[in-house]
């Protein structure tokens, strides 16, 4: 799976899919069509690429998919409605509503208002407990699940590790941390999790043999800060300023990977690490609910 | 609040029961009667013991309390339809399960059982999700709300602060974890959380400025262990055998007590230190239940 020292989050989340494909077939046999409703709220250009790609590597698998579009003015009371629409559809396995939401929306009102057995997204307070209880009968939020099963396929050794995680958002860096301190197989590990309060971050990755950088600060993690041989993940997206890039800008990591990558034992390019696998575990999920629903 | 350097918890838990007992009786004026039921299976003799203390307590406050004691070899089932009475009726805001419950009961599914709206243990996967998810409609498990509370007011300098937290168990370790990473007020630590498969406890417990022990072996925590002028907090409770004791055994937390305490900074004493909290904490969080039931 790896290239020199990369990890190939591409590579690994087509295997993912193809998994992901077969498990769509075996429902469709059995007469369960996997459906899921992307919501949108607003012209968000990155929301935008971000749903066609869902969208798009979704019909790749089988998956049917449809995409609400509400205007920017839209209230929190006209897309409670929607939920409650798709929530009692019985066609509708999963779920997603597109952040960052317009300011005058409350997220966390409107994920804890999707049905928790269609949130595919993992964000409802009760996967959220359940992934923190260690009951594995929730959904795992994708971005944090892509990076646990990045580590798992790339074959680093997690139980006993020293992780330090960057940042303590609700959609990576606290769940990263709920999933890998897990007394299971494939964690176990000793978890710290560092953020913009942090005394010294610098000298908790330095003794870290994983580093998740997740805080959103372009190019932190430099390779003074790096163990020789540590695995690091970068699951930053950052758009800089850059007058010689067509778009004027280009999107960087966490991670200054230029100078890092020489001295981790594996590290994920980005583009091309976590990236894919959050779409890989969406449609995993998904398909999972479709499975479940029938029960 | 500290005598020498001992966080006293029985002076802190006096001062929330006051609190607490103010409380109760504006919900008195209002037409309010607080009220929880424990429910008890079987006569595990520590059970006992701590509903005992808890129901006695509640009367000091002024809460309303009742005990179900069901024989050891009740079903799940059984359990379930008490749980279901207990959610249903409007005179009762707090409904208290007390663990262990007996191996062939599910706790889990019994904490998930109870209506998030009178869990008052905090147990419930939503309540657990909110915590995690900074959301502070949710009720706060009571043991480490309560060593929350104990650090607050013993003015420990949370914000910024190294803290090693042994033992990640469902009751104290992770749920304290949440507590301290979340960007808040006396929150925004830096937290490490270590259990039996951390590769050198003792190097985390050296570079902290706050252990919290709750792993559950006895006097687990020496002092060369401790950082000088560090906080200590003794979460454990382990029965050792004594023949010079009258019952044959004796009560030990997981922190070399003698021997740590002349180098900490403060320390809790145990007991009279987390023990008083847990049940000062239970007791706000069944007042709260009550207020927010009349809303």
């Amino acid at each position: 799976m790896a290239a020199g020292n990369l990890i190939d989050g591409r590579a690994i989340a087509e295997q993912i899919h193809a998994a992901t494909a077969q498990h769509v077939s075996a429902l469709k046999s059995r007469g369960i069509e996997p459906k899921q409703v992307f919501v949108r709220v607003g012209e968000d250009p990155a929301s935008k690429v971000y749903v066609g790609m869902k969208e798009k590597t979704s019909a790749r698998l089988g998956i049917a998919s449809e995409t609400r579009v509400l205007p920017e003015t839209a209230t929190e009371a006209e897309l409670l409605t929607i939920i409650a629409q798709l929530n009692a559809d019985r066609a509708v396995h999963g779920i997603l509503i597109q952040a960052p939401l317009p300011k005058h929306i409350s997220e966390s009102r409107i994920f804890a208002a999707v049905s928790p057995d269609k949130d595919v997204d993992g964000f409802h307070p009760i996967n959220v407990g359940k992934l923190m209880l260690g009951d594995e009968t929730g959904f795992h939020p994708c971005t944090p699940a892509g990076v646990h099963e990045l580590l798992i396929r790339a074959d680093v050794k997690i139980a006993g590790a020293e992780i330090v995680i960057l940042g303590r958002g609700n959609i990576v860096g606290k769940p990263m941390a709920a999933i890998l301190c897990q007394k299971a197989r494939h964690a176990d590990a000793t978890v710290t999790l560092c953020h913009s309060r942090t005394r010294d971050v610098a000298a908790h990755c330095r003794r870290a043999d994983i580093i998740i950088a997740a805080m959103g600060v372009a190019e932190f993690v430099k390779a003074d800060m790096v163990k020789p041989g540590a695995v690091v993940v970068d699951v930053g997206v950052n758009r800089l300023p850059d007058p010689s890039a067509k778009s004027g800008s280009r999107l960087v990591g966490d991670v200054d990977f230029a100078n890092v990558q020489p001295i981790a034992g594996l590290i994920t390019p980005n583009p091309g690490g976590v990236g894919p696998m959050t779409i890989a575990m969406l449609l995993a999920n998904t398909t999972r609910a479709a499975e479940l629903a029938t029960r």
